[in-house]
């Protein structure tokens, strides 16, 4: 690959595409061209990509934008087929020199071979091979999430997850488009979950027929932004793209099966949750909680996101009322806590608890909601939940974990791949129901 | 202080509440009673309240259920004015035992001086004197939020908050309820906003009159628990609480002036805003953000919300325009990342920007939307937010921070006391959208 227009600030803070990049430890060639320097970061520099003299597959051009286009036909007269244009000022300015500028780009990509992401792109992030072309130095994992997305953000992450273990930024989107990254993703095996984030889609048509292929296979989640006029308005300056009506957006996504997220939180829930999670089988969830009022909270949560408590069978309500004392009228949700009370040991209970409900027939999915009142606690409850989400990998067990070390508890259960976990019973709830609803139309897709 | 019915489980992990109190620090004279030691954690135990021979300020019970009422009478009898029940199975129990002795509690409370928190309680917390009946250990902070609620939950927190300052736990509400609780934090001056988990209230009209005398001078934030018939059900069995219907509490909170939180997250997120946050003066919002694309995000958030994105004045526009490439087209949100890029200091813009705002006559209130890519850039910018709004107290500042280290900046920003922190812009629009309508609310109460 090749790094055009590679910054002489390093260190630090630098926002230097090439010092990221020898950080991840990314295995392929790299050629950075500058024709100011002779070496940068102890690497040869080269004054053009004519002078670089090899076969290049990737060409990223970080230069000032009035540069740009005279770099993209180079790049397409080399024979480079693949080039990110990070540069900013395109048609995300608000002068006619910006859409001038990104008119010539797209006249040298229509006229050849070579195809363009950008321009004003982070381009794109790949755990697998240890490689980003992203100015910000990046937190990359490898898990089954791929992001499309019109900004460096989801790059970047946010406190409560990182999504990126493969991203592709549009920015622009002056050429590779939505449908684009949903093909590569579609038949991209580490990859079984896609999230969207759209400003805006060029070829419409294209990215819902393209979408309505992939929903059978692999959940889509995405988040329209700029539903709002005034949001869509600054849509135009932010990636200049147009935002069509938000109810045509809707109706259109929902057609193709795409599981929409109402912000950006439900979008980061559920993308992680479909990433770990199993369909559900039935749409009743069992809920064992610790805390009465938390089962409470999480009836009316159940009742606003469209998911139902079901019944318990015969065999779990015995079991339940054998542990429990007597003066305890069992019920769903299962308030586990008196049992845990008259237990010689704490944890029996919440095990054979969970336990029982993970084997109910009745039951589609399972949320347990208990806290992490310590460390040593939470390592024994994240323990306990992974076991139990490994023995029974046909039904998903979803978990609000409350209590000082319940961040620990949740990222925890995240990275082993087998359980959701939310800081509150309504995330939780939300994500099951989402779950249930693109598990009913799997079945009929 | 007596404690009745002391564990003589100690260690880790034991549910006992003279060894968590120990713990604390708490200075005042403890007396244990259990009838079967005489030693405890090294302290001398007593058999019985009789036998203590000290002037009691607060007797916490928490022995089986059937105990209880004649402990109460004990208590009562001995002048103890204060009395906590931990002990569970009463009214929150399906059987009519459980009924039967929380109605004999409550005959002996009609007849006497003696006030009863619970039964089924974690009791009260008070960080402000190291203080709490919970037998679970809990953290506390002195922080000006109080919470009356009906669960332990509240005082063994969550992951994105530590609410204590001060926390009454009514349980089953059997005497003491929202409207005593209320009066306590009214006249309580380390109290600057008081959070309310409510499943259901006795004396309706005491509470509403309590709280709208109380909503001029404190914001009261609530959440309204077992809003779905089945959860009302639910409700019983867990304090025995019996619950109105949903309109008219929504109707009946709204006279009263209470903010009226619609999940647990929001709950958690008004209490801490409001607590930290001055009122708006202005229902216009000014945002600045690093990222074009959570700038539409905040739109669609404040339109979603009912918060105004309002015009700035001449000067901040001439400010902004000079710091800014020429392209690009500066408006409210502010992205403020293409000023960055071109300046020599890149913190200076921000803090430039987010000055001008602050200082802006026609912005009632400022988001700022930017990232904590690493540890030392979190630490610079929590130092830059909190510095402007040590400066700028007459206006609120919330933030969004994304990126890997944003738990760790949100946690500092709350810390200081002065800038309300969130993970995503809608929580941010969220809290400032409800902060802006009591804000006006207070203007005319």
């Amino acid at each position: 690959m090749a790094l055009i227009g590679v910054s002489r600030d390093t260190g630090e803070g630098a926002l230097n595409i090439l010092q990221h990049l020898l950080s991840y430890g990314y295995q392929g060639r790299i050629y950075p061209v500058n024709p100011s320097a002779s070496e940068i970061l102890g690497m040869k520099t080269y004054s053009s990509i004519a002078q670089v003299g090899e076969n290049i597959d990737l060409a990223v051009i970080a230069t000032p934008r009035s540069l740009v286009p005279r770099l993209v036909k180079e790049c397409s007269d080399s024979g480079i087929h693949s080039v990110v244009v990070v540069a900013q000022g395109f048609t995300d300015a608000s002068d006619a020199e910006g859409t001038r500028l990104q008119k010539q780009i797209t006249d040298i990509v229509q006229s050849g071979e070579t195809r363009v992401l950008g321009p004003n792109t982070f381009g794109t992030a790949n755990a697998f091979i240890n490689f980003s072309s992203s100015f910000v130095r990046i937190g990359m994992k490898k898990q089954p999430v791929g992001i499309i997305c019109q900004t460096g953000v989801f790059f970047v992450g946010f406190p409560e997850a990182m999504l990126i273990g493969k991203g592709i930024d549009l920015g622009n989107a002056c050429d590779i488009d939505f449908a684009d990254g949903l093909e590569y993703f579609k038949a991209d095996t580490e990859t079984n979950t896609v999230a969207l984030h759209i400003e805006g889609v060029q070829d419409t048509k294209r990215f819902i027929d393209t979408a309505r292929r992939i929903t059978p296979m692999k959940p889509l989640v995405a988040l329209k932004a700029g539903r709002s006029d005034q949001a869509a308005k600054a849509a135009q300056s932010h990636t200049g793209s147009l935002i069509g009506r938000n109810e045509v957006w809707e109706a259109a996504l929902r057609q193709a099966g795409v599981t929409q997220a109402g912000d950006l939180e439900e979008l980061i829930d559920l993308a992680r949750t479909f990433a770990v999670l199993p369909l559900m089988e039935r749409p009743e969830i069992g809920v064992v909680t610790i805390s009465g009022a938390l089962g409470i909270v999480a009836i009316d949560d159940c009742q606003r996101f469209s998911l139902e408590i079901g019944g318990l069978s015969a065999d779990t309500k015995r079991l339940l009322d054998a542990m429990s004392p007597s003066w305890l009228d069992v019920g769903n949700p299962v308030d586990i806590w008196p049992a845990m009370m008259i237990s010689p040991t704490v944890m029996k209970p919440l095990a054979d608890g969970l336990e029982s409900l993970l084997s109910d027939d009745q039951v589609g999915g399972v949320l347990f909601i208990g806290a992490a009142f310590d460390e040593k606690w939470s390592i024994g409850l994240c323990q306990l939940l992974t076991e139990l989400a490994t023995a029974h990998q046909d039904k998903p067990l979803a978990c609000c974990i409350y209590g000082p070390c319940g961040n620990q508890a949740i990222g925890e259960l995240q990275n082993s791949g087998r359980v959701a976990g939310f800081p509150t019973p309504e995330r939780a709830v939300r994500a099951l129901a989402r779950l249930s609803e693109y598990s009913q139309l799997r079945r009929i897709l």
